[in-house]
């Protein structure tokens, strides 16, 4: 089959890696705009060859989007109208705005919205990996709008990605992705910039810094040019998260402030149930 | 060298480990009030006996204290006045108190007071690991309220154990410790509060857990009764570094709230820039 790949960089990138090795792509095209990215992309032997949109769109039997949600806005209509009997999949982490952007093209039944959640705080071809997205979820969203083909072919490509498949409504998954994704990067950027602050003054700080500190930052590394479009599809959802996070941080301000070291330890021992989710 | 270890959990049982591995202690007599984690910790021969503290402290050649910091309060005068020519150190991650607790104690200078930046999420001896503190940094306080020959000890103990070692005040410790340790673990468990407080009126919000949500979260999994003594007796500093971080984030809620996506981005860059120190 041949997978044509937009944007070259950590997901689209992986996503190649691991379609070639399980032999579902028997060639991969590639689009970028930016021309480092594509020749690195070259280089690596993630494609093997570049191309121009039409002309990557009207070769490829699947077509995967993995470009900043905003780009997706604007490429996923001129995919579409490229498209006669491919399949289309994107890979964003919003999913409402781009629904509706497609949802009078005449071909939007060849297109699958698509979240597979995995990513790492690095970007780029260099940081594309082959294990990635095994025994992650992966959400599509509105299947029901989606051709039954298409719908088909998208997902056994996941599940011979070794993904757990979710449906959801996209309103739904971008609700839940501010919860358990957009939040904790939000809360990373916040760390990284309270320490860098106080670093000003106390360059010795980070010789201290421990792995619990690294295991809480390490999202604050994250490309700005994929998180701020993000942060802006989901804006709603983020401040109604956001909102709520500083309230609870506020609970552990107040409990200082008051010295009640008993709902301290309540609060504490509540967080601590979260064991049962992530082990 | 016999070696006693006072708490023989996370801390206390991965030392054990270490140090029996490298051939530092030669016999290891562990102290635990509590009889399930002194039968574990027996179990898996983390420790050769159990005894009570008076005989634990007169029979070692070096005692590790490795309690809540509230315990070590009471429990480090207690072994100082056991002590003759043993040599002491704790474990704790808050200092200062400790340090002015037993600063007229007439065995001081037997005391180094110490704090290995290790850790995980786990508690108890079952949580214990060998490979644990390597590569780390460990932090002496005071050095020179110590005797020379108790300093040297637990100086080479720490270079066997293969950490990098920081000489500082306690004052300047517990200020650099609420920055890149204590502040982690409450951004932790006021996220993981976050969530769950959603999850309470939507059960699916798990589905979508990524590896990124496991990282900044997996702190919130921490023993309470390790956490609350520690953010009191660093209380001052902590609601520092807890105001700058609520500050923090509320420019990143400002951004979204006026859609200064420009500012946004300024922020995320600046965050960026902590690639410097955690790689």
């Amino acid at each position: 089959m041949i997978v044509t790949i937009i944007g070259t960089g950590l997901i689209g990138g992986s996503a190649a890696k691991v379609l070639r090795e399980k032999g579902f792509a028997t060639r991969i095209l590639g689009v970028d705009n930016n021309p480092l990215h594509a020749a690195t992309a070259l280089r690596l032997g993630i494609v093997d060859e570049m191309a121009d949109l039409q002309t990557a769109v009207e070769t490829a039997d699947l077509v995967l989007l993995a470009i900043p949600v905003d780009a997706a806005l604007v490429v996923l209509p001129r995919v579409l109208d490229y498209t006669t009997q491919q399949v289309v999949a994107d890979m964003g982490s919003a999913k409402s705005l781009l629904r509706n952007k497609v949802a009078q093209h005449p071909r939007r039944g060849r297109y699958v919205s698509t979240h597979p959640m995995w990513g790492t705080e690095y970007s780029g071809p260099e940081a594309a990996v082959s294990g990635a997205f095994r025994q992650k979820a992966v959400v599509i969203c509105n299947a029901g709008e989606s051709d039954a083909d298409a719908l088909t072919l998208v997902r056994d490509m996941y599940t011979l990605m070794e993904m757990r498949l979710l449906d959801m409504d996209a309103a739904e998954h971008d609700l839940h992705a501010a919860y358990v994704s957009h939040i904790s990067h939000i809360t990373s950027f916040a760390l990284a910039n309270t320490v860098l602050e106080k670093e000003k003054e106390d360059e010795a700080i980070f010789e201290l810094a421990s792995a619990g500190f690294e295991s809480t930052v390490r999202l604050a590394k994250s490309n700005p040019d994929m998180w701020v479009p993000i942060l802006q599809q989901n804006r709603d959802n983020i401040l109604d998260v956001l909102n709520e996070h500083i309230s609870q941080l506020r609970k552990f301000k107040s409990c200082l402030e008051k010295e009640n070291y008993g709902y301290l330890k309540t609060l504490m021992e509540n967080a601590n149930t979260i064991k049962r989710i992530i082990k």
